[in-house]
């Protein structure tokens, strides 16, 4: 009898009273649910393109990630530790969607002293990442049925978001001077171009920079075409060779660059946290738009980013890592030399964090992806660059994740499953 | 002359070799860059939805917000201080869009113990909050001219993202009973809805909970006229008088109910973190959508929340804050007939964290509220709940916000302002 109470008690169901007495709880708890067999909507759904994710792999040499093991963990734990700290309001309440002032300031002073890009609060926003700046700026740009201009070779996750907006792709060829600025001009004089979405930096995958006199005709272009050009600046710390070369925003006195920056690379892609800088009327657009889609940032992270540039304990981590990765670069273009030289040939990138290398004839290189991921080598093959989903004889090679020892291991397990012809 | 060549050395521009030689710097500093003219943006810009924040008052009544000063800061700052220890890739690098394993069973759970609706890993997904979470079913669901039926006293937020989609709203009266179910019948025989945005816990602002006659004839609607019922579930945890009314989410066997929570009340808006529940079909959508325009959330805040709710402390801590909560309705409720009998009344709310009272027919409720910001009050006039953008005799007082020494102090102020007819 005893036990039967005290087991309606535990389940909630009774509640003992002062002085002893046992009575239905005022609360009672709420029944266990049965799970649902539920499947399909009852109400049409919306087919979205997929986006694969790169596999779990032992080497990782596909996805464009830093290597997490260098994070400054314990310095941010500590700036988020004091952004909690006393429950602030103005970083943890509701607040404007442009961001924390102490993060825009950071990002404004990173900016301005590593990039020569004069900017302030009227013309940065904050986002989660790269990838939400992309698609805060084509709602606020491109409606159905707009032109926009994309590399042959490129960032597929770009695509994605042009796509959902309705946009008509143009695809504009890469070569060893980056993106071919008369193949825009050629589109130009068929209709208007909404936006053109370029990596002048490091052009993704090939490497290469854009060259200063496709530069000047980009913006000549925009200039005479009233378009906006797009500059995703997704690893602008990691140059090694010589100073890195000055974003287009950098050089853009109309303002018809939209630049789109990223901590991604430099700390780590789960912070989700990222910013633009455009002309201050597309800002404030922004800043509506995200209020309105998303509200605001996380606090809590931005205000530990703003520590950690205002302290300068970002801009230590950036030259360490900087130089660690530059070793890395060497060493993963020596490996691949001295293992794969009839297979794979390449320039050593002066920057960015993958090497990207061209594939001999003779080797089935989407065969030789498959093979690699069957022995733990995370890779993607040439084809899944390609804006127009054809085959490209090239991989990425991603040096940043691994260091030298386990991009030598990597390279000789690539090399050992190599398809050859018969 | 030493001297001149240390501030070149400062600058950048010369370094010193092993040896003792200065040679020019082989990375040159950025130039310092002069501030921009820029204002308008040199291409076309769409305009947006404005959305005006509250204003910081010294009695914020108006701001939805919880009490800061109560969030469990030290638990958080050391469940971020665990996310982040090692940089696991599986936390801090590019993962599956869905949210954190360890997140989404924690929901799960959570969802299950407190509020009856059965769920799993593939019916959730995470979202930077409530906001974020209504626009990834609104891009999902509604296009262009789709009808998407809203409550008349009602959250302006979620209107924003119905109209950012260019949907057609389809408003409909709330009464004692909450939204009239009555009302959309009508509506579906003119035509067509894609969705119903509800509120049905504690209708915001009016904080009816909906009854269990009209919750039927909704859930018979949905069935016959396949439209997804959009349940905004926004301070589920805060019910004071009695069990808590379980969700529409908990009580649908097939799937037309997708379901938005969120920690901004129960933690801190500035976290950004929330969920949806929803058919199978339709998560996967949300997955997919999320990936293309947003990537994935952020893992050091999904992780460490992931950890609050394994280990008890989020629930300890709602029961506290629920607690407090209920002891400021009360007092709010106590001073306000003291203080303004003959100006406002209103029904003691059993849930949520706002009074709804109506302004007496005497007195001019957008006066009052312009006067009451004068002296330092946060409030919302009734026009601002109004999907018609009419003139609502309403106020929402927010209790969760101040103790009750402020409560008091605030509704002193208030009563002092009151403006009367001469």
């Amino acid at each position: 009898m005893v036990a039967a109470w005290r087991e309606l008690a535990a389940q909630g169901w009774v509640t003992t009273r002062p002085g002893g007495r046992t009575v239905v709880a005022p609360t009672l708890p709420v029944p266990i649910p049965r799970p649902s067999a539920v499947q399909r909507a009852p109400f049409a759904v919306e087919a979205h393109p997929r986006q694969r994710d790169g596999l779990a792999s032992r080497w990782p040499l596909g996805a464009g990630e830093p290597d997490l093991r260098l994070l400054p963990a314990a310095a941010l734990a500590r700036a988020m530790r004091r952004a909690l700290h006393r429950g602030r309001p103005s970083v943890l309440g509701y607040r404007d969607g442009r961001g924390l002032p102490e993060y825009l300031d950071g990002v404004r002073d990173w900016l301005g002293a590593t990039r020569g890009v004069a900017t302030d609060r009227s013309r940065l926003v904050s986002t989660h990442g790269a990838q939400h700046a992309l698609d805060l700026v084509t709602r606020a740009l491109v409606r159905p049925g707009d032109r926009v201009a994309v590399e042959a070779l490129g960032y597929a996750p770009a695509w994605r978001v042009f796509d959902l907006a309705g946009a008509r792709r143009v695809v504009l060829p890469v070569d060893g001077e980056g993106v071919r600025i008369d193949a825009l001009e050629r589109a130009l004089a068929e209709g208007p171009i909404r936006a053109v979405y370029v990596t002048p930096h490091h052009q993704y995958p090939t490497t290469v920079t854009l060259s200063p006199a496709r530069r000047v005709a980009l913006a000549n272009l925009a200039r005479a075409h009233h378009f906006a050009i797009v500059e995703d600046d997704y690893d602008h710390e990691f140059h090694y060779d010589g100073p890195p070369r000055l974003p287009l925003a950098a050089n853009d006195p109309d303002g018809h660059v939209v630049y789109i920056g990223t901590f991604s690379k430099v700390l780590a892609p789960g912070l989700r946290l990222g910013f633009v800088h455009a002309a201050p009327e597309l800002a404030d657009a922004l800043v509506e738009l995200r209020q309105a889609s998303d509200r605001q940032g996380d606090g809590v992270t931005e205000r530990a980013v703003a520590e950690l540039l205002h302290d300068g304990d970002l801009q230590r981590h950036v030259r360490k890592v900087r130089r660690i990765y530059a070793g890395r670069r060497d060493h993963l273009a020596h490996r691949l030399q001295e293992q794969l030289p009839d297979v794979l040939s390449f320039t050593v990138p002066s920057g960015g964090i993958g090497l990207w290398a061209t594939v001999a004839e003779e080797v089935d290189d989407e065969a030789w992806v498959a093979a690699a991921r069957q022995v733990g080598i995370g890779l993607r093959a040439g084809r899944e660059f390609s804006a127009e989903g054809s085959r490209v004889r090239g991989l990425r090679l991603v040096f940043s994740r691994l260091d030298e020892d386990e991009l030598g291991a990597a390279v000789e397990a690539l090399a050992r499953v190599v398809p050859r012809d018969a």
